[in-house]
């Protein structure tokens, strides 16, 4: 299987070719660059020297003839690749926002003008656990943000439970690689070492596509209260997730029995960022407060690989009909 | 002013030493150990070297004949000094949770058996922002816990706003200095950095003291659903406040004009532990989420100075009728 | 092929077993601790959880009967089971000191009385690219030191070269998993994070282990200046090296040359910890200062993977006639 | 006494400030910028809410009309600015390295062409340590950079000892705040996070502000091989120090003895950047190893402080006959 990867210079695109380049069913794999085009990629991804020695390439028909295209592309840019890829028979996973929503109007309310709505209805959300037989036959992934891939795995076992599901309130916390490459002041070393830093609190861009996803999934208008905090951390989100209610249930069987079969998720008492960085994993611990009447989820991931690169992989491994963890089998370190 | 610092070789005790040797009324400063009496004190704060080269001495009448003694003993031992020390005339400011509940009935059930009940209700809870007059003419202080500092001065503000105050939902997070200077697993270096540890879900300590304090505040039963977090971080606690409900006023405003006279909170939009590490400064931001109905707070203390040496002198202050801000002065870092 | 793992609570034996179950060839792998024994592995390995089930073991006969031995067990520990598996035939790689001397005297004049004196000449140094002949023929190896593994790579092509090498000035800087997993002052979170802590200066035991392999290869009484530090960094050493002398030869082509056929050694002018952490590879850049008549040496690898696990499987496929590489394709993330 | 810090948006002059704003002596306090003139300090160094509410104002003469000027300005503008303050009679403290050499042509070599020549020879190199005298008198202190003061206070005592001297070898760790408040992918969070970053081997411009003060002060050529490295540390330098030679003298002795009455070194074994972090204290080691016939000493400070602004505020209270701990007794954090 052939694979490129459009816009591989940032982080995401570099941790898809990492997965990819141990990958037992990649063959040949392409990573362009706009900016980077002729300089080597290991120059850029220098954990790569040696392993993968190819140059960035510019983006051409050439380059898109694969068996799967991921674009790593910003939110805006995929949206005018996309279609002709999906028009010419080629499988794509979007890893920007632009094919998240079905409701075009919620993307262009926080995104702006999309390019190509009528392939929103068309693409497929790409969080396997909810839509593993879509994913199997769509041409078009749309893969989750790190955020919401995060929230929407630790509130679904809740579904039907007698819970004021309606308003999820949540606070998470993510490593300085989920705002990217580009040095700013935000990610200066010097302001994050020793700092917790909130931000757009309220107004994240991932709060409207955690309740599209949520509200269609349990069948209600579901909304959602979240705070985003950067960390002093490189990989991992930590997803504290309050929903008001109380249930006499024994919460941890339940999450274990629903999450049963599913390769990425594990449920456990210590939800730590250090047990799923660098892998495919979901870890979620639950609890029930019958002081204050809330339950709680906290919900791990690494950013990089289940909130973006890894869980692009694995909907590809299931759009080409391969074993789903193939490639995905990285465990992380201890320490 | 002479000053006693009983059980001095914890970081609680180290910061109240860094701060009284440059605290411009101090005077003689004495340090107590059981566990290092004999040693120089700067043999185990090695920031001190140099400025202060007394050893630890045993706690006997003598080291206890001052005009504050601070009480920097674990929960269980402060009730058994402070007694005499009140009979004697000596000011006392316990940092220990032994004299902050009034109900001991509350105390007991979460730190087991108390042997001065009588002296609960004589101690002030010694949060200046609310007690200051009572402070002034007690002799002794219990000195808030690290999270409910941050946590009550967050929620104040809200008293009589028409909000769902019944029901506080926190996650707090906490630099490894809040767990001691004990290495322990849980405060390993190797597990703790680029990692989380959420623990304790619902089971701190801290909870049913914010519990009492703020339903005493606020004249209405409050339950708090607390998740406290373990951060890569050395100092500091963000404790991120969520309250059902909406309202139209400008909260950011409320805040400010609520704390307007207060020298140690700060209402700003970028309420970092980073600007109130090594300071007295408590910084707070508010924002309303009217999609969700939520009203968000976001409070930052240094846990080791606003959350315990450094109230606790502010305390300290008060009873001696200096300058509140005295020896409080330390700016934050930047960076 | 069966595997089994003596004394694995640790981090270095979690390493292993972390390596061993993606193992291409690994067959049964059993674990045993004293400590933890009848423990699920995964409750102390939490990375684990998931992916290896099996308790630790007691160590016995039955859980010694594989095909390789792997001893991570402490010093003054390996010599007392190393000499019965050799003599059934078992495949032993001793990732302790015990066996790293062929001189007794030196390892007793720095670690103890030696149990088992006459199979430390039998015993092969293993650091595959001084003596990968040896290896593929030998029962016993002596898995080398982690600073020792970086300063020896870095200063063997200077081989032959009109240099002082009599004396080479070492500066290491290990991440504090190469402490091990034992909770003790001098690694814990609030004492080591934003903090250098250089320790040992002169006289730590890796030193003797340098000079003995350095001498023995260069053909010269070699004498090493050494001086670690300790940083805040989980995993990782980089070893700065310098010789005096000057030389008009480059310096990088020569390095590059020398290692070209090693799958693990690359040359780079960025040698940096995050680029080899998690792998098994040693970066070394060289530079010469004409200026002061020196050459510096930058030696970086993962302390427990080329440091101690890694090198341990890498052996153990020279062993066992496997792949040299295989079950060591991990890449380091970027970022 | 009023004092004007130009160039006050960078880290050098928030930390000039911060001291500033607590010196007993200090009246009104400038500071300028080109880039922010018109905005509040406070929203740059946010760390000063409500403790300096001033705005950056633009260089002016008005401005400039104060009893000592701070340049904080990049290397190549204090040149510019320098003469005619010291013709008005002004005192001036420079930050950049535009008076730092008294050779002009090893300045041009290094950083460009020098636009007042002149004045070199009539500025006073800032290490009160060695010139305090000559400071007293001065107009125009030249401060040391920060990686020269840790090494020229470790290397002094040396002096008359019968050493190899002529040869300096230095690796030094400096933490990131020394890289200035600019994001750029070199001090990106994610990139410096769990890693280490040599640069600039043997071509760092410190090397010969170095060389040529320590080959004044020791009457002799000294050449320095110096190799910095890039720590995931905020704040700090250490300097490991290394000179061939045996002697049998006591050097901590020897050490303690001749900084006796320095009030900001202090000689110990454990010389750790975090007893000096925020503080203008350099903290010493030194150790002989007879073994391989070499001196190391290790040298600590806090460069944004020792290495800078607290130099500078030392100096000018030396420059003001005021105490020359003025304003500088601030204590490290423990933790």
């Amino acid at each position: 299987m052939d694979a490129t990867i459009v816009g591989g210079s940032g982080y995401t695109g570099g941790e898809l070719l990492r997965i990819l380049v141990r990958h037992p069913k990649a063959g040949n794999i392409t990573v362009t660059s706009t900016q980077h085009a002729g300089k080597k990629v290991s120059s850029i991804h220098t954990n790569l020297r040696g392993v993968y020695d190819k140059e960035f390439k510019v983006m051409s028909e050439k380059t898109l003839d694969a068996d799967v295209v991921f674009l790593a592309t910003p939110h805006g840019e995929s949206m005018n690749i996309a279609p002709k890829l999906v028009e010419k028979g080629v499988k794509v996973v979007d890893l920007s926002a632009d094919y998240r929503f079905k409701d075009v109007k919620v993307y262009e309310q926080f995104y702006g003008k999309h390019a190509s709505p009528g392939l929103c209805r068309q693409a497929v959300y790409g969080l396997p656990e909810i839509n593993r037989s879509k994913i199997k036959k769509t041409q078009l992934v749309a893969n989750p943000g790190c955020y919401p891939t995060s929230v929407i795995l630790g509130v679904l076992p809740l579904k039907g439970m007698n819970l004021k599901i309606e308003k999820v309130t949540v606070d998470s916390f993510s490593g300085t690689s989920g705002a990217g490459s580009k040095p700013t002041e935000f990610t200066h070393h010097s302001e994050v070492d020793e700092n917790l830093k909130v931000y757009n609190v309220g107004k994240h861009r991932h709060r409207p596509e955690m309740e599209a996803v949520l509200s269609e999934q349990l069948n209600k208008k579901v909304k959602v209260s979240f705070t985003p905090t950067l960390i002093p951390v490189i990989r991992g989100i930590q997803s504290n997730i309050h929903i008001s209610g109380k249930s006499s249930i024994d919460m941890m069987k339940r999450y274990k029995k629903i999450y049963k079969k599913e390769p990425f998720v594990r449920i456990t008492e210590m939800p730590y960022i250090k047990n799923v960085a660098n892998t495919n994993f979901c870890d979620i611990g639950v609890w029930q407060d019958q002081n204050a009447g809330e339950v709680t989820v906290v919900s791990v991931i690494d950013n990089l690989v289940k909130g973006a690169a890894g869980q692009a992989v694995q909907n590809m491994n299931i759009m080409q009909r391969f074993e789903e963890t193939e490639g995905l089998k990285n465990i992380a370190g201890h320490p």
